[in-house]
């Protein structure tokens, strides 16, 4: 299914024949081949092996529903901010797109953005395409808080969706105050219905179903409102017996992007190319092995490197015919590293569940330059 | 005609109802109105008017074709380089790929972008809707060269599309080896057949045609190869009787998006927001006057500001319901402020023709909030 109006491929010499004049909008080449992945029904994932830079276009940014995409004119919506607030007060978007705007480039990755016990023949899209990146725009949540008159005792909100889930989530005071918006454009455009159009909330670096999409009410008040996707869904058990909860801040990250499976490694000079992110703020050095981790060179990053933000990272590396194995990983500001599988199993025990699973992924050269993905056991039921 | 698949639009609660699955690629609201115009055959035009941000999205992007949009395929095209180097090559796109890549994010705008003695009732996107702006990846024109062994002598060289109009202009290699770039994606994914697929030279901040699309040839020389482009076009009339050749570089601009006509301006607080950019490296400043010009405030610029690229305005406006005039101004590094047409006419010339008008766009608002664009006298015939 292509976007928009394809160009018919030409048999013959293209400077012979007159070209095709411009339309609304402008569609891709039909030898170029872009899908979100799988479609099992509540999630498609962005084609990482196949984008360049850091942008991920609108139509391709990855979607993780939970009662599927609603229908929503933007004339009929309206945010209702109620609670601990002075005067409640509902904004339709006209009056949202009235307040000073800010606009930012960050990503948005979901926190079960790791699918284990896989083929090793498969893509990066597959295994790790619940992350994208859009420039965002849209007012900051502290300019409506205070619009309302936010009450002092005021320290947790819900943010809650206008699907059929009606997906709610907890945030705190601080963070709504620090940099979460209130966003109604990505990458220029009105957001896609998709994307929570005609509103979602950004909640920049925080797992990403705290993004809520088709944002309708916003309740303040003292307390977390244990919701289902942060009781039953979205906690993780930790070794020690504890259940870890509002484990919202994605850390540090990183994937190879090319050469990776379905690509044929050639011999001689390539650049391995990649993203890098942390929900902390910006990527500070990521690191990509070529010998299967024994030594680690630091990749070059593409700038500006800007924080809580996919990250381009690039590095020349002449391949020699052997069999190998690639891997990359990223260090943020505070010093973390990026870990290990191992590493991560001792760190929150081996029935740590399916969320923020971000260690190392390693990918398989073969002598004849084939790819395929290097699992990690399973430990976890 | 909309992109991809679109939502219907319910006319009940859309928390009562199931909402759609995600789709291969997704669609832009039913809404939401997204087009490119005019329709005249060689141009389109980005709806400057409609977009937050500062990225256009690929389908958006002005074209202005001189023979149409080629039908090429990528495992057909070729980049040969020839002429002053050592060892003339041919490089397949898979070649350039492999290369070390760069992703910078700068604006393309045609040299042609202002339409003057129009109706007053007339968008920005038809004003000045030649400028767009793109995330583009590609390898850097100075490797290829170094690559074929760039002779001393070496001065020029020509860049040549592989379109019917085999358009060509001549750069020199002083640029070359400063920034300009061989890229194949844009905001992510590989260039749109209508910006060049499967490659085009990028020249940030040089006027929109030096950025071949298409690009098929590179012809090294020690002198400027006169197409053209660059002859019986693209070449001003000055007021000394001269004519300006090579004229590459675009000045510093800017122009109002919001609110602008079709947009009636309501009483009390908004935000007027715009674009500004210039070639010569970042904005440093950008005015806005609410008052026909009396008196300027500066506005804030959304970061990070970029050399060479769009970089998004805005200023908070308290309209009191008296009729007035709007109006912004940039200022680069060098110190360079946006001309009126009055100081632009004086600097050049009654005569100076259609290209680089980049003087100051003034915007009527009425009483009833209704808004019109005020035309600057013609005195080129």
């Amino acid at each position: 299914v292509a976007m928009g109006t394809g160009q018919a491929v030409a048999a013959g010499d293209p400077t012979k024949t007159q070209g095709t004049p411009p339309t609304e909008t402008s569609g891709r080449a039909p030898d170029v081949a872009m899908a979100r992945t799988p479609l099992v029904g509540i999630v498609s994932m962005t084609p990482l092996q196949k984008l360049h830079g850091t942008i991920t276009p609108a139509d391709l940014h990855f979607e993780r529903h939970h009662a599927g995409v609603p229908a929503i004119e933007a004339a009929n919506h309206e945010l209702l901010i109620h609670g601990m607030v002075n005067t409640p007060k509902a904004f339709s978007v006209a009056d949202l797109m009235r307040f000073p705007s800010v606009t930012r480039t960050c990503f948005i990755e979901c926190s079960g953005n790791l699918i284990t016990k896989v083929p090793d023949k498969i893509t990066v899209q597959v295994l790790a395409g619940l992350t994208s990146q859009s420039e965002w725009t849209g007012v900051p949540l502290k300019l409506l808080l205070e619009e309302c008159g936010l009450q002092n005792k005021a320290k947790w909100l819900l943010a809650e969706g206008r699907d059929a889930a009606q997906l709610s989530r907890s945030i705190t005071i601080e963070k709504a105050l620090d940099d979460a918006l209130v966003v109604y454009a990505q990458n220029g455009e009105p957001l896609r219905p998709a994307q929570g159009y005609p509103i979602r909330l950004l909640v920049p670096g925080w797992e990403g179903n705290t993004n809520v999409k088709w944002l309708g009410r916003i309740d303040v008040s003292d307390r977390p409102f244990m919701t289902r996707e942060e009781t039953s869904k979205y906690t993780e058990p930790m070794k020690d017996g504890t259940i870890r909860q509002f484990s919202v801040v994605m850390d540090a990250r990183s994937v190879i992007t090319s050469p990776t499976y379905p690509a044929v490694v050639q011999k001689g000079w390539q650049e391995i190319r990649g993203l890098a992110w942390t929900g902390r703020g910006p990527i500070k050095e990521v690191q990509v092995s070529t010998d299967a981790g024994k030594t680690w060179q630091t990749a070059n990053l593409q700038g500006p490197v800007l924080p809580k933000a996919h990250t381009r990272f690039t590095l020349p590396w002449k391949w020699d015919g052997q069999p190998t194995e690639i891997m990359s990983r990223a260090i943020d500001e505070t010093g973390y590293v990026q870990p290990t599988w191992k590493q991560l199993v001792e760190a929150r025990g081996p029935g740590f569940g399916h969320y923020h699973i971000n260690s190392i992924m390693r990918w398989h050269v073969a002598s004849d330059g084939s790819m395929t993905y290097i699992n990690d056991p399973i430990l976890a039921s």
